[in-house]
């Protein structure tokens, strides 16, 4: 192997760059040339390739954004797009392809992949939702942005006895909506899992005001209500002061979760999973998607990892429901 | 002096508590009984008085919350309830209270004073729109959580070269957007005074992008798009996604203004305020309104702060916003 | 169970306040009597107990104290102290003791178990030293309020071009220093593994230096340097000083690692191994210490615990430090 | 004017970078060239200039790093290096000079002054120790960082109910020590106005524990014990703890204070000194220092600013120390 180049795929995720700049100054160390893609999939069809700059890319291991871009390119479904995304990597001369994203962009590699080239993929998503692993790239920061959020939500709340329906990320995977509920002791949590009508969440209000509670927090994940028949988060707010008397709102925290600094679990499992990575890639010669199970990193096939459902796995924090509403 | 009373009205706003502390440290040096009143005028109302828990209020002077809670309370304005306000003060042998709010809870405190009692007005509230004072207790904490939320919104955005319209707090008074929008190098801050249209909007956008910039950052107040036949910022935002063909969103920071843990600069001016007020009320024994001109504590007789206009001093920051834009 | 009580015993760590809430909420969902035991094992021998005020407790659940108090308390090592404290739970009708602390307190709750009362150990200790579990209580606040420290560093000696020497805690056992290190890229981590003389020091400073680091940031665990015939941190730095002609500083983190308001993950993990403690307490009527493996939450015997001794489990971060210091 | 050189000098302070962002954006606005010096008056010497790469450099405008360098260079008083930097400049055909930085800065400035360069000084030093402006840039963002520090103590030791001496920076100037002090609800704050005995300090303690306080945190400034006569902070906490049996320690907070990232104050200052200075440098041709009186830009000769004596102003957050200490 020589020459290796890196993209950020879909939506971005903190640490992102922590992967791409251990991986740099891994490639330093063992000689290894590399490029830089822009903006993912999309730069790599526009043969936007750049060499780094590693002492300018260093000084953002501590920052949120994705310094080499991301997108999202859905025309690499279609088969002259990819073809040509191939094309561009052989005419440069890449050895070996590195992507960090989520689901989609895993398909993305995999295009790749079957076409003949090296791929490594790594998970950088802030909902968790990459089957396989424990934990993505993002996660972590993404969850505590929500808590920073929610900290200050509950101050104003409990100032003002009152009721706050708070809408966060995770849409698929609901793992950012439980944690950051349990770290905040919200009132309830609403999932997929647990998609209480409004009177229940009136209940919900009611029991925590007997309970003493000041300030009542509701957690609920996004794209739930407001859809497929169910009252917007507005609606529900709007009825609980209807019928209790209690003031009640309603806060979407939005992009804020997905551009917070990254923690230093994020950025540790970002530097890990890259150096993993490389190392496999020069050793191995195969294509793999790295993940961390059970606080060890493993490596799956790519066509494994594609196929695999998303599904409840050990990583899972589990809730009961139906006991946790009544704390 | 003997007895004195503390109550915090209308929105709750970071640091009110460093406000609250300092006077019942200091009146426990100068010997003096304290009630706290609970949830401001509502509670006064209510007779809900209680004697601090000095140590268990200290652990609060970092916490964004309102410890002795806060309320809205219209109902004072009709005079059966405020006199019962005033017998409740006088039932319980108070001497002085010190009312921590804004412009509404001044013209509450004003209800007393009129009545007999002696009040003192600290100002605070997110805003900065109390007339008289460069600053008012809370701004600082308010502006610093705006800025940490746009600069995880902006992380986001550069990292997909995208456009975002964040939407603030500030109604009548858009300190908080312009100086928001200053830190964060926002390329357009919309306000009362610079409500652009949206194709204005559109040429900012291009402008940024020609400039070379990634993401397009646009600060707007509260209230201000989305009614007077002005289009809401989702309108906008996919306006110029339409128009330019570049992705658009918006973001409205909503409670976590309100409830951010408060800076040294909040905490130090409430102190200093609190400290400043208690010493003036036993000297002085009139009634007055607290605030800072020029970086100096001063203070103003409760009538002309009622009266006196909210309008422009040199506590301004002001923007050419003509030049702004173009920056 | 009618009745239970909690302490906190040696050195505080963030979270242990989410894990005081969890059982004294979860409790009155039982409906179970609790108390509080004021400053650990010393509390419990001078019999202060106090009932939960739940609503003030609650408001704790953010900040980075320790609410009812904790202490060392060595005396307790002796046969009729220990045996005081376990006449004062048996006189307070305490059915089981829960205990939240590292090694130490584990040490102190079997004086307890072994006289007849029910505990169950919580691990809260910042270092991470506890054996049989992936996580303790409070390692992940600590390690993120190192990096947002040496953070900070970074962008000092940045500016200056020059090398600073970080100390931080974790005696015996070295994941913070090791987490930190990779979080912040820091050009050498000082551990018991990995003691470099002052002349390795200055090759890894001028390794650094040639690959064009402008700052270069050294993390060393306490206690390591300036004892057992090693140099102190300051002779190091004003060694590479003298050698490199490079400024040189040494910065010793301190307490702050300690208090830091709790993240996100520690609060999840307090709740949750409270909430299951006090299930298993219930359900089992048997003594354990509570932990995590591959996710999961476990328990095991405190005589088991005890015996235990520390050593590497799959839960290490290992980094290859030959390589490492090169990168 | 069609050509500006923009420097940094001294010690680095947080939001350095938006004043040289604001001139960077500004000038292109105006169509001026644009070189920065890397490294301040040493880089100047060595004929370090490049041109800024604006979209990278406005990354940074979050961070508390001095992207162009920043350095102390004593060799400046030396009329032959003194003359090469002024001759550098001209050779390059810098027209304006900008200097962001403290004391020493200005004096380097002023050597460029008499040698004929037109120069703009702003002031960038994090202790407010710039005669007079009301505030400096950076002061915000260190009085912050410390005040993040000092509540993480607190936190500590609350948990265990002892004494922590905490020192920070602003050796000549103490408005760090005072402000973080009352912002924190230190016990008391020790200055070279308020040098307190051991003896003293130990009847603070004695009296913050009589009013039951838990913790008592002293906050000291640099390089005032220790030497002179004056026990140092670890020998004043032992003899606390000698004498009252209360654990004491002390911390020193370090370079964290000079790196945290810029607060939404700092940064607004930043920019609008630098829009000004760009301003007035093209209108008038003269050389000034900014400052900020009263809420307004204002501008002083170099000259003035050079032979004006650190002084009192009103900016000075003044204290009753023999009260304070008491409360």
């Amino acid at each position: 192997m020589k020459k290796i180049a890196i993209l950020a795929s879909g939506g971005n995720s903190p640490a992102m760059n922590n992967a791409v700049i251990t991986l740099v100054r891994k490639a330093r160390y063992y000689n290894l040339e590399v490029e830089l893609i822009q903006d993912g999939f999309l730069g790599l069809f526009n043969n936007q390739f750049k060499k780094p700059d590693l002492n300018t890319l260093s000084y953002f291991y501590a920052n949120g954004n994705v310094q080499i871009g991301s997108s999202r390119f859905p025309q690499l479904q279609e088969k002259p797009n990819a073809d040509k995304c191939y094309e561009n990597l052989k005419a440069r001369g890449i050895d070996c392809l590195f992507v960090i994203g989520g689901d989609g962009s895993y398909n993305g590699a995999n295009r790749m992949f079957i076409r003949g080239m090296q791929v490594m993929c790594l998970p950088g998503t802030i909902d968790n939702d990459v089957q396989n692993t424990d934990l993505t790239i993002g996660f972590s920061s993404a969850l505590n942005s929500i808590v920073s959020s929610i900290d200050a939500i509950r101050n104003c709340f409990d100032s003002h006895n009152s009721v706050c329906i708070v809408e966060v990320m995770g849409r698929r995977y609901p793992a950012l909506a439980i944690q950051a509920g349990i770290a905040t002791q919200a009132e309830a949590i609403l999932t997929v899992d647990n998609t209480l009508t409004t009177s229940q969440i009136i209940d919900v209000v009611k029991e925590s005001r007997k309970n003493g509670h000041r300030s009542c927090i509701i957690v609920a994940t996004e794209r739930l209500y407001g859809r497929d028949g169910l009252p917007s988060l507005k609606e529900i707010a709007d009825e609980i002061k209807k019928t209790t008397g209690i003031m009640a709102r309603y806060n979407v925290i939005g992009y804020v979760q997905r551009g917070w600094n990254p923690t230093a679990e994020d950025r540790v499992l970002a530097s890990r999973m890259a150096s993993y990575a490389l190392d496999l890639a020069i050793k191995d010669k195969g294509s793999y998607s790295i993940a961390i199970r059970n606080n060890k990193l493993v490596h799956n096939t790519i066509t494994d990892t594609i196929n695999y459902p998303l599904k409840a796995t050990n990583k899972e924090v589990v809730i009961d429901f139906e006991k946790y509403n009544k704390l």
